[in-house]
């Protein structure tokens, strides 16, 4: 198993499959919703993010040989929850936002409540990119991939994690607490991104267990890196406002373990993911290894 | 086939059908869920509600036969999305209501934040009912439970008929666009709470049609009706508040037909929902029947 960054070419890789993605959100993400719906909903989910949860949806499927047409609608229904998270959580009763990939948030340019209402068009519209009814995708896959989204966007996941943050504010958090916070609110996606996409093959639960374990490194690491950024870039690179975590009072793995600590915790679950990748007995888990590498290694 | 409510016993018919949604909904709605969101989610759905829509689903999934064990599922699904888009709906970024089932809402009770998420997290819950992991549902039952509920609640369905209905206020509206507004807010999970019960079983597709057919009737009565009690029930009666729609310049079928056409247009829209009955080929459909009587003869 190779799982060098040396012997493989993850930015070519990204360029096709996120052509792939760009295309199909491009497609399914209707304009035609009634009454300026559509055009919030676009505006949420197109021409931006860096579609991290996509990419790992397309890696661990094709590390498992998977159904390329079910890792699509699969890689585009986690964006599109994703998304929905994100305008939810720019509005003014949560983080009160203004600013997100460098543009101005749903609220602020389409008014709170179509902001509201666009976020829960995307979250049902993701459980409909799971369910075609032409047949295509076996049921079993339809459902698997439906039960796994399910549970990592509520109370378990996303969620949740959110009314964790919510509750933390101006409160000293220990180092487990936070964990768990970040494991729902973060972590439960992109764990879930990686299971989603072994769903659309023949994995054995070797396999599914060793990528799951990836997917847990992997939502941490995410974390910490984004809680250093949050201390380390500006606005302009991040495309959203920088420093902002530090300024609510919200715990941080920075305010929490400095940042030699962080730096060094996120190299130490890139180990484990790593790791957990080399048990998995799956012959080909180098776009995995690189986008690992990747989210621990960006800037922004 | 008998439509004749003399013949059957609603009230009876009620009472075992809502102690097994009420009993599923409080063992299935979490209290676990962390830093308060779980009583967010259980003050939103339990103790209130005439669970009209789980009842669709229980007597469509009875008159085709269908498995009791799938419809439960549907039945408080389709509930956590109408006790969901009720959350929402109330907060003052939308309609600003306080008082809801004569309690005061979410928003009032936990703040704007949590009920934001809570209302998220009910409706993740709800695709989480469909898909249980014990295979106790096949999954093609599975998938085209997600798909209907997932279609009715998004843009093509409740949330766009929200948006329209934002944008309708203080503009005059045509008999169609008000049809289109309601046919979209209220009668699309109206009808896929029919349409999930059927298939729960194995309706044919003349059976599912008819079944259409009158969910679509009902679903137009139920706003009607609405829009007639807006005017003429007090807020006491009504457990929120009365007259809110006439205050706040929306369109109703009232402010356009006047109060008689629009007594006139819901007893047409009965009669269009029994002959659909009459004419979907099913053995016994005593139950929907009277549901849809219920309906339209209701004074709160």
């Amino acid at each position: 198993m190779d799982t060098g960054v040396t012997t493989f070419d993850l930015d070519g890789w990204m360029r096709g499959h996120l052509a792939h993605v760009e295309a199909a959100l491009a497609l399914w993400v209707v304009a035609d919703a009634p009454a300026g719906l559509g055009e919030a909903m676009r505006y949420a989910v197109l021409d931006g993010g860096k579609r991290l949860r996509p990419l790992l949806v397309l890696a661990a499927s094709e590390a498992v040989a998977g159904d390329a047409s079910a890792a699509l609608r699969a890689a585009c229904a986690v964006e599109l929850i994703h998304a929905y998270s994100l305008v939810h959580d720019d509005m003014p009763c949560m983080d009160n936002d203004v600013l997100r990939r460098g543009k101005p948030t749903v609220h602020v340019q389409f008014g709170e409540a179509q902001a509201l209402l666009a976020g829960d068009a995307l979250q049902a519209l993701a459980f409909e990119f799971l369910t075609p009814a032409d047949d295509a995708i076996p049921a079993a896959i339809q459902a698997r991939l439906c039960r796994l989204l399910a549970s990592s966007a509520g109370y378990r996941g996303m969620a949740g994690g959110q009314a964790i943050d919510l509750a933390s504010v101006g409160r000293a958090l220990s180092e487990a607490e936070l964990r768990q916070m970040h494991r729902l609110k973060t972590g439960a996606l992109l764990q879930a991104s990686v299971e989603m996409g072994a769903a659309c093959g023949a994995a054995s639960d070797a396999n599914r267990e060793a990528l799951a374990a990836y997917g847990i490194a992997l939502g941490l690491a995410f974390q910490v890196v984004d809680d250093i950024l949050d201390v380390t870039a500006d606005s302009a690179t991040l495309g959203k406002t920088a420093g902002k975590d530090a300024q609510a009072d919200k715990p941080t793995y920075v305010s929490l373990l400095g940042l030699d600590r962080s730096r060094a915790h996120a190299q130490e679950l890139l180990a484990q993911g790593l790791a957990a990748l080399r048990s998995s007995g799956l012959p080909d888990v180098r776009a995995l290894a690189a986008l690992a590498r990747m989210v621990v290694d960006r800037d922004k």
